[in-house]
């Protein structure tokens, strides 16, 4: 059995030689390809793929190379084919950043480095994550590999999750709605949140305030779910010790932006997961076999919940 | 069965709290106490014990709360009586800090830092550690906790070892002598040689040479197992990309010292494995209790091979 697959990617020949090496039966289809509208199967980035579904008459299957994938979730989208995401490649790159930086605060690696460059022998004490507790802001799969990662460093974990129980390095489980209470007490605070109707500004002033003073607060989801704000004011009022933000409401920064220059906030620029195109080509193989065989796809986006 | 237990360290309530509370049937001593020199057993920093040996005609086990013991090794000191050190707490805590420095890399935390105070949105690209090559130069309690970081963030594991194969997430063993051929497609290289003569400058200007432009070096055993000008010549000539010291020549190091201002050094201050009072005191516990029962104690001293 062969099948068109359209490719709408800036690596798109990376994929295609992927594609090719390990399926050398399928149609690869670039755009202007004279059949590209005839693909029954899409990959690529959700702004391509969004300019290209009108056209698109027999798409069945559209695997998007990104974990957020809100450009195709818009009122008035179709909503007639079976769109996955890439959020199963993002656990082991999440949990890369997410502990680089926690690591990075405990160990002071920003500070020791400032000293350095003032000559000073600073030998001050060391934290360790070992006991210190996580609060997870979304326990899909991104949230169960940084779940995975506490536990390897001896971390209690508390996750806030719609539906997913399922996973066990989780100690305790919070559902909706979210209340102050579930800041009680944690060191850090994480959220992985989509961009989503229930989501928007989740961490907010009364959430925020409920954090203990030492807590350090990372956004790796969507900008739409912090109060930025709230943010700026606790970390300005020292109530909250620092935070990173990979995301931001508006991305890039304008230079006039405040974040820029709010003390004890790191801006990452939207780098905590890169895509790796030849992880990605993996994992469409992957449900490419799976789509061959009529099996279920794995990531699948439920269009009414928006993830 | 009680036992005399002298505690001799900067944190000394702090032990005499945490064994008074487990073991209420033990005789706590401190310097001074009329009974001191009596004790069977010292607990405390290798400096201040080395002071007290000559005085304690009934020691026959010391507990010291650091992984060196160099002040204890040197000819002429007594070795009448079994020395065991703390590396056993030391992995968890090594592991947080070489990770920290990997994963800092990787994720350009020092670069991403410089280009926020220039209010410069840098998108580029990071890294990551999965698929990347550890080299470890000493495979002990301490390596053998690296290698297993390195092994859940998906790293290949080569490591060089007088005697240690008892690690398994260690891919490839290596025996002395120790030449170039140890370091050819390293992307890290990492030290926790104690001070022997065996380790002087084993880290030398051949090893260096031999290993890719793009890999970075960190030494957290002892500063003799390096070479210093040599890892100056190649950070500075760009054959290494980076390096971190934990440990140096000399400590503090003076303000003359050339190593503050080296391209792409980061100095660290031997902060890298604190001395946790609370820890440390659980294992002198179990190390008790194995005392007590007869059994063998753990992490004991060769004083012939130094650790």
């Amino acid at each position: 059995m062969y099948m068109k697959i359209l490719i709408l990617s800036k690596y798109a020949q990376i994929y295609r030689e992927e594609i090719e090496a390990a399926q050398p039966e399928a149609e690869i289809l670039l755009p202007g390809d004279s059949q590209a509208d005839q693909a029954e199967i899409a990959l690529g980035e959700p702004l391509l793929l969004r300019e290209s579904l009108p056209r698109l008459k027999n798409l069945r299957w559209a695997q998007c190379t990104w974990a957020g994938v809100e450009p195709l979730l818009d009122a008035g989208q179709r909503r007639d084919y079976i769109l996955t995401n890439a959020r199963g490649v993002f656990g082991g790159l999440m949990s890369e950043y997410i502990f680089g930086y926690l690591l990075a605060r405990e160990r002071k690696i920003l500070q020791r480095w400032q000293a350095q460059r003032e000559k000073r022998w600073d030998s001050s004490l060391t934290g360790t994550l070992r006991g210190k507790t996580l609060g997870l802001l979304g326990v899909g799969s991104i949230g169960a590999a940084l779940a995975q990662t506490a536990k390897f460093f001896g971390m209690r974990v508390r996750g806030f999750t719609r539906a997913s129980e399922a996973c066990p390095q989780v100690d305790d489980y919070v559902h909706p709605p979210l209340t102050a209470s579930f800041a009680e007490g944690l060191d850090y605070l994480v959220s992985v949140l989509p961009n989503t109707p229930e989501t928007q500004r989740l961490v907010d002033e009364s959430l925020l305030r409920a954090l203990p003073a030492r807590a350090f607060f990372i956004n790796v989801g969507r900008g739409s779910a912090v109060d930025e704000s709230a943010l700026v004011n606790a970390l300005e009022a020292g109530t909250l010790s620092g935070a990173v933000l990979d995301v931001t409401g508006q991305e890039p920064l304008p230079a006039e932006n405040r974040l820029w220059g709010v003390k004890n906030l790191l801006l990452t620029f939207h780098t905590s997961a890169p895509s790796f195109p030849k992880e990605l080509a993996q994992m469409f193989l992957e449900n490419y076999r799976r789509y061959l065989a009529g099996e279920a796809l794995q990531h699948v986006v439920d269009f009414e919940a928006g993830y």
